[in-house]
C-alpha cells in the first residue's frame, strides 16, 4: 500500500491471507480520480445466483450511491459491485445521481446483467462532482483484466486509512467447509473532507437474501454499530454481504431458525467484529484501544446507550490518552446517557482493578496502581450497573493531540 | 482572580460592574477545601420573602447537593445559598449526603430559617469526600463578616475557569427600574476531574416562584441549553433565579400572561445568554467563538437538534480550528442529526458567504474567499433547511490541540 499516512501504532502485523470465494472475481485499477498512482477503482463481479444483503447509513444527507443502493436493495440480487475512492459523490444533487446512473448502465451492459444487480459505492471528498467519464471508460478495462488480489481491492477503497483491513473465517455445515472473506475501510467517521465506513463480506454458503439481511443486521449491530471514534456519521456508510451460491447444500437453508446457521452466525460475527476493531485501531491519532463492557443492565438497549455515552465522551477519551485514572469522568458519562439508573448500584473497574463499588470509591483505592495499568495499549473499562442481566460491549480509541492535528491542520 | 490558567483569548475585557440587589447579602472566604489562598466558599443570604426557581442537571448520577436541591425546589422559597469550589461532592454516597445535611442544619441555625430554604452547590473534583468540618466551621464567619463583592463571589465558584463571569440588565415596569445581576462558572462540561456549570441570577422584581420557574426554564432553553463545548453533561449543573421581594409593585404580577413580563423576559434572556456565551468563550483551548443558526425548519425542536449536531461534531470543530472551509463536514453533521430533511432544500453560508444552495455547491464557489473569512475569531454558520418557518441558534467553540493538552496532560 502506498503509505500516505504514518501507520497507526495499533495496526495489526499484516494483512491476512484471505481465501478465494468461488464465483467472485476481483478487478482493480488506478483510474486517476484524485491521487496519482493510487489504486482507486474496483469492480467485483459475481456469478448468476448471487444473493446480497445491505446495511446503509441512516444519514438524512446520503450520497448518490447510497440513494441508488437504497433503491435496489430489496431485490436482493447482485452481479457486480463497483467502488471508487477519492470522491464520495455526496451532496452533488442531480449531477451526482446521473453519474451513478451512467455507471450502472455501463456495468450492466458489459456484464450482461440487470441494473438492479449493480451495487455502487464511493468514498472520499464530499461535495465535489465525480468525473463520470473516468469511471465509465475504465469499466471495459476492469471487465477484461485478470483477477486482482484481496489486498489490491482493500487498498483501492482506502482514503486516509493507514493500513488495509481484511478478515476471514470459515465454518463446517453438513460436512462441507464454507468460507467468509471480508474487507473494510474507514476509521469511524473521522476523515478530513471524507467520511465513510465501507465493508464488503463474501461467502460461498448459499443463503437466500432475506436470511442474509437478518444475519447481517444482527452482526452489524454488534460490530460496526458498536464502534465509535468521534460520534460522527458518514453520508456514505455501506456494508454489503454477498452469498455467491457457487457451492450447494444437500438441503437448502430456508429459515432463520435453521440450527445450521448457528456456526455461520459465529463466523460472520467474528469477521465483522475483527474488521470493526481494525477500524477503531485506525482511528485518527489513536494510541489506545478501548473496550467498554456494560454489565447487569435491564436491557441491551440501555447497556448500549451507556457504553456509547462513555465511548463518545471527549473527557473520558482524553483522560485515557493521558493515562489518567480520572474515573469521575466515567461517572459523568454514565449519568449523561439519559438512562435511568441507580447511582448506588454502580461499580467500575479499569483493567481489572476495582475503583468504585456500589456508588462510592472502594476503601483501599490506590490511584497509582490504576495509572500504571493504564500505560497498556489496551484499556478495558468494566461498568456494572447492578439492575439487571443484560450487557453490551462497545469499542473505541482515545482522543489525542494527533487527532486534532490531522483534522485541523491537514488539507486533503 | 488568582490566575491558575492562561486567560482565554476570547475572554471579555473586564468583569462588568454588577448592581447591588436590595435584600441580597454576599459573603465569601478562603476556607481551604482544595487550593491554598483561593476564595472557595460563599454564602449568599436573602431577605424573608425571597422566591426562587431552579433548573438542575438531568444527569442520572447527580451530586449530593443536586439531590438536595431537587428535594426542596418545589417549595420555591430561599433564604440562603451556600456554594463551594474545589470538591463536587459527587458520587460520594451516604457520606456525601450527610455533609449536605450538616451544612444545611448549620446554615438554617445561624440564619434562622427553614432547612428547605437553604440551597447548596458544590463544584470541583468528583468522587472525593468533602470535609464537612471545613464547611460547617466556616459558616459563623461567613454570617458575621462584611459584605463581599460580586467579583469575589464569582471568583469563589471558579474551578478551571480562566476568567470570572458576570452579566447584568434592567427593565422598567410601572415606572420603576428593576435590576438583574448574574454570575456563572464553567466552560461546558469539559473540566479535568471537574465538571460543572453553575449560574446564579438575582432580581429585585417581586415574582412568585411558579412564574420564576416558567421564566427560568424558557430562558435556560435558549441560553445554557443552547451551548455546547464537548457534549458532556455535568453531575452538578445548577441554575438558580432568586427574586428578593425587596421592592414592591403597585399591582403584583400573578400570571405568566401579564404584559409587564415581556420586558423582564428580554432582560433575563440577555443576562443568561451573555453568561452562556462567556462560558463558551472559556471553553478549554477555544480559539474561535462559533454561532450556528438553523433557519426555515418545521419545528424549533428539529432546528435545535440539527444545530446541536453540527455544534457537537468534532470534525466541524477541528475544521474551524484549522480555518478550513470543509463544508462537507457540516453536511455530514446535518445528516447525522437524525432529523428527516430534504437534502435538495439545504443551503449553507459561513460568515455570510454562500457555499451551497439547495443541495449542491454554488456555481461560483471560491474556497479561498471562505478560508480568508474564517481567520476571524467569530464564525457564523447559517444553515437554511428550507422546509418551514422555525429556527434555533446554538453557540460553541472550536476544538484545538490545547483542549487535548489540558484534558489529557493536566492532572488537577
Amino acid at each position: 500500500m502506498t503509505q500516505k499516512f504514518k501507520k497507526s501504532p495499533l495496526a495489526p502485523e499484516s494483512f491476512p491471507s484471505l481465501p478465494n470465494i468461488q464465483g467472485i472475481k476481483l478487478s482493480t485499477i488506478h483510474s486517476g480520480i484524485r491521487y496519482k498512482n493510487n489504486l482507486d477503482l474496483s469492480l467485483i463481479t459475481m456469478n448468476e445466483k448471487t444473493n446480497v444483503a445491505c446495511v446503509l447509513t441512516k444519514s438524512s444527507t446520503p450520497s448518490a450511491p447510497v440513494i441508488w443502493c437504497k433503491k435496489i436493495k430489496n431485490v436482493g440480487k447482485a452481479r457486480a459491485l463497483i467502488v471508487n475512492s477519492g470522491n464520495a459523490n455526496a451532496h452533488t444533487g442531480n449531477k451526482g445521481l446521473k453519474t451513478v446512473k451512467d455507471t450502472v448502465d455501463q456495468v450492466s451492459r458489459y456484464i450482461g446483467c440487470k441494473k438492479n444487480e449493480v451495487y455502487v459505492c464511493s468514498t472520499g471528498v464530499i461535495g465535489e462532482f465525480l468525473n463520470t467519464d473516468i469511471i465509465t471508460s475504465s469499466i471495459p478495462k476492469l471487465v477484461k483484466q485478470k483477477s486482482s488480489s484481496w489486498e489490491e481491492v482493500a487498498e483501492s477503497i482506502c482514503t486516509t486509512d493507514t493500513f488495509i483491513k481484511g478478515a476471514k473465517s470459515n465454518c463446517i455445515i453438513d460436512d462441507t467447509k464454507y468460507k467468509i472473506a471480508g474487507i473494510a475501510k474507514g476509521s469511524g467517521m473521522i476523515f478530513p473532507n471524507m467520511g465513510t465506513m465501507l465493508a464488503f463480506i463474501f461467502t460461498d454458503l448459499p443463503l437466500p437474501s432475506n436470511i442474509l439481511n437478518k444475519l447481517l443486521k444482527e452482526a452489524v449491530e454488534k460490530s460496526f454499530n458498536s464502534i465509535t471514534v468521534d460520534g460522527d456519521t458518514s453520508t456514505s456508510d455501506t456494508c454489503l454481504l454477498f452469498s455467491s451460491h457457487s457451492k450447494s447444500l444437500n438441503k437448502p437453508i430456508e429459515f432463520i431458525g435453521d440450527y445450521r446457521l448457528k456456526l455461520f452466525r459465529e463466523s460472520l460475527d467474528k469477521v465483522l467484529q475483527n474488521l470493526a476493531k481494525q477500524i477503531v485501531c485506525d482511528g485518527e491519532g489513536a494510541s489506545k484501544f478501548i473496550t467498554i463492557n456494560v454489565n447487569s443492565v435491564k436491557s441491551y438497549k440501555i447497556a448500549k446507550e451507556i457504553a456509547l455515552s462513555v465511548a463518545n465522551s471527549s473527557l473520558v477519551k482524553t483522560a485515557i490518552a493521558g493515562e489518567d485514572p480520572n474515573w469521575g469522568r466515567i461517572i459523568m458519562a454514565i449519568g449523561k446517557s439519559g438512562s435511568l439508573i441507580k447511582q448506588d448500584s454502580v461499580s467500575i473497574s479499569i483493567n481489572k482493578i476495582k475503583i468504585t463499588y456500589k456508588g462510592a470509591v472502594v476503601a483501599n483505592y490506590k490511584e497509582e496502581v490504576v495509572a500504571k495499568k493504564m500505560k497498556s495499549k489496551n484499556i478495558v473499562i468494566d461498568i456494572n450497573i447492578g439492575t439487571g442481566i443484560e450487557k453490551a460491549t462497545v469499542w473505541t480509541c482515545d482522543l489525542t493531540k494527533e487527532y486534532i492535528k490531522i483534522n485541523a491542520d491537514y488539507r486533503s
